[in-house]
């Protein structure tokens, strides 16, 4: 039986219709291959940005519905475009949007997830011989109702789609050349990684490395799917293969070194130590849908029976969370609520740590001998970030990068623009 | 039971965001008097001009299929759009594509015909007090194939939900505020019809008056829809109804005069008088998709047994014509083929000439009174078409629309731009 690849490429990749024909070159050199393609576009360029002007210029607040009914349309362009030049260049192509295949997803708009995808039309269409290229990030519902994915649902469509299609492999094209040990722009001797495993990738990817969104590489983990980030524009480069643990053949202790910039810390202190006071905090901030990343909370003092709740939120949140809190003051009956918008989160991840001792302590001595002050801690089996001052970030992750030898050879080359979702 | 008004907006009237809040308030108002509204919309401004462009960068010939997966985005993006600026002026409102709906064509790309429009959706939503708003020009085919229905295609939507809905009344907003006598721009006293019978209309278009698209009238004669004409910017203009002729008040012998300068004349002379000779010239020609209009055969010569078969065609396709005839000229044994561009079809359209007789020679008369040679006459129950020469088609709808009585007491606002389809 015939090899499925699936393959997806971003809007960058389809800004125009002279890089929709470099698509189309990589779609068929794959087909040529002797393998069956699928591929999963998103919206040309900016025309979702274009979408949404549109929408904030007739409502303050466009209906979620009705946002999802335009910013499927996006998609719509690209994947007919795609097939176009598909055809021009000799091949038979058929596009298909999410209504027609029917990936289903549930019925909530502009983050909805997929439920089920339907395979019968595409295993039809492959058995014909015809590449099939999918609109990426939108889905339907059982009522036939628009929906879209939310941030990185292309990738996450494409995921999706392999492991419905039980495909070889789903390659991810994107404006970097694959995951790297760290941001080659902090780091320029970053080294590119052969292979990670989707536990890492996950790691990474929270911690900050803006290659992949997380929903994807938890849908390649939960159906097993091999992942692999490689350049739209150097598809000689093999990029990274994402995959299971079991499966990798080597690793070291440390695959990646990350740092995340866009976070606050918010520190609510003397916090009476009774029973409930941290649900209370934490249930009413994810009532207002706010994500609360690091927690710490310091042993009760024995003569005040208080403690502070110290926890760290995405920055744009800062207001909505600190509204919230000042609102349940009187409630918990704490102290001062503190924000300290200078901080950084800086991660180091692998799979290799689990049963290696010693990594966090060379962690935390690396950064004492940089002068670098932590200011929190959190770990995981595979990751152990420490909040740092924003200032000292780019040192720690030079720094890390170094002791835990992920330096390479050449010099990565340092792109200015983070790939689109 | 609410009465149901079917509105239909083409691409001039949503060309931008502010236009697109005019026709919101321009639906409210419906609303307003108390009736269920059915928006029908097309791609904005020139969406449609820019997305051909690309297609045609790609490919020089996109496959049918595949053209109609990219237009029919455009109707995406302003169905959201005007749900939005209905949404935000506090009025309910909820936008469908074609497929939602379940706009059924059939299988054919670019130029499909409806053959069925589900109407649970829009009635559900329509009892929950929901103004829809429905992308006009496309349709889906039974196994979910996206179509698009060709030129006038929205006009023809509106028309054919008017139809399913049993609406009271469609109205076609257009830049043009209503059918005229004839053309205001070669006879500025060109009046507005308050009516129009179905048959009068639909002889006009096809005699060269742009206003509706011979199909969308057809197709409300056919289910007797009642069809206004009116302009989107001048909202108290009530505009022109259509109608079916048993319900028109009065009507004058002729209701308008129309002029088309886009045909040309092809004279095949000496045709041996032999059975199927015409058979022969018209089949071939319906095989290459000739359209042909007007066919006048003269008697048979006595002597020489040849006859002359003259026939109009659409002057684009002129080249098309001469080498299929060309390429028939041995198995006819003709003599030569002639051409003429340098005509024009001038014809008077009227139902009330069924039962007057004159009208045709007082048509003749009075373009012999000005001195212009009739080439060709063609003539149905209720209208009668001249060819004359190109230079003397003005003159000659100048003087036939004075002679039967048409002109306004005031002149006619003359526009440059005829409406967009």
């Amino acid at each position: 039986m015939r090899k499925i690849i699936v393959q997806k490429f971003g809007g960058t990749s389809v800004a125009d219709t002279d890089k929709i024909k470099n698509v189309a070159a990589t779609v068929i050199k794959e087909k040529k291959n002797g393998n069956d393609v699928v591929v999963v576009v998103s919206a040309m360029g900016h025309t979702t940005d274009y979408l949404v002007k549109m929408a904030k210029d007739l409502s303050p607040v466009p209906s979620g519905r009705e946002m999802d009914m335009l910013l499927s349309t996006g998609e719509g362009v690209s994947i007919a475009l795609l097939a176009m030049a598909i055809q021009a260049a000799g091949y038979d192509a058929i596009s298909f949007n999410a209504m027609q295949i029917g990936i289903m997803t549930e019925n909530v708009h502009s983050k909805a997830r997929i439920i089920d995808i339907k395979t019968e039309k595409l295993k039809k269409n492959l058995a014909e011989g015809k590449i099939i290229v999918v609109a990426g990030f939108q889905g339907v519902t059982e009522d036939g109702e628009i929906t879209t994915l939310g941030r990185g649902g292309s990738d996450t469509s494409a995921v999706a789609l392999a492991a419905a299609l039980n495909a070889e492999r789903c390659d991810i094209y994107t404006d970097v050349e694959g995951v790297y040990t760290t941001d080659p722009r902090i780091v320029p001797t970053a080294s590119r990684l052969d292979e990670i495993s989707y536990e890492e990738m996950l790691e990474l990817a929270h911690a900050g490395a803006n290659v992949l969104h997380p929903r994807s590489v938890e849908t390649a983990k939960q159906f097993n799917v091999p992942l692999r980030v490689r350049s739209s524009f150097k598809t000689d480069n093999t990029g990274t293969l994402i995959l299971g643990v079991d499966k990798m053949e080597i690793y070291k202790p440390v695959a990646g070194v990350a740092s995340d910039l866009s976070q606050a810390r918010i520190v609510v202190c003397d916090v009476p130590d009774i029973p409930g006071q941290a649900a209370r905090i934490f249930g009413k901030l994810a009532e207002e849908n706010i994500s609360v990343d690091m927690i710490i909370q310091s042993y009760a003092r024995k003569v005040s029976h208080t403690n502070d709740i110290a926890f760290t939120i995405d920055a744009a949140d800062t207001d909505k969370t600190m509204a919230t809190l000042n609102s349940l003051k009187k409630e918990l009956n704490c102290g001062e609520i503190q924000l300290n918008n200078e901080i950084a989160k800086v991660s180091i991840v692998g799979a290799g740590m689990i049963d290696r001792p010693g990594i966090a302590s060379t962690m935390f001595e690396t950064l004492a001998k940089q002068g670098i002050n932590i200011k929190m801690i959190s770990t995981s089996e595979i990751k152990i970030s420490c909040l740092v001052e924003k200032d000292d970030a780019k040192k720690a992750v030079k720094a890390l990068h170094d002791v835990f030898g992920l330096n390479s050879d050449i010099t990565a080359e340092v792109k200015g623009d983070l790939p689109d979702v």
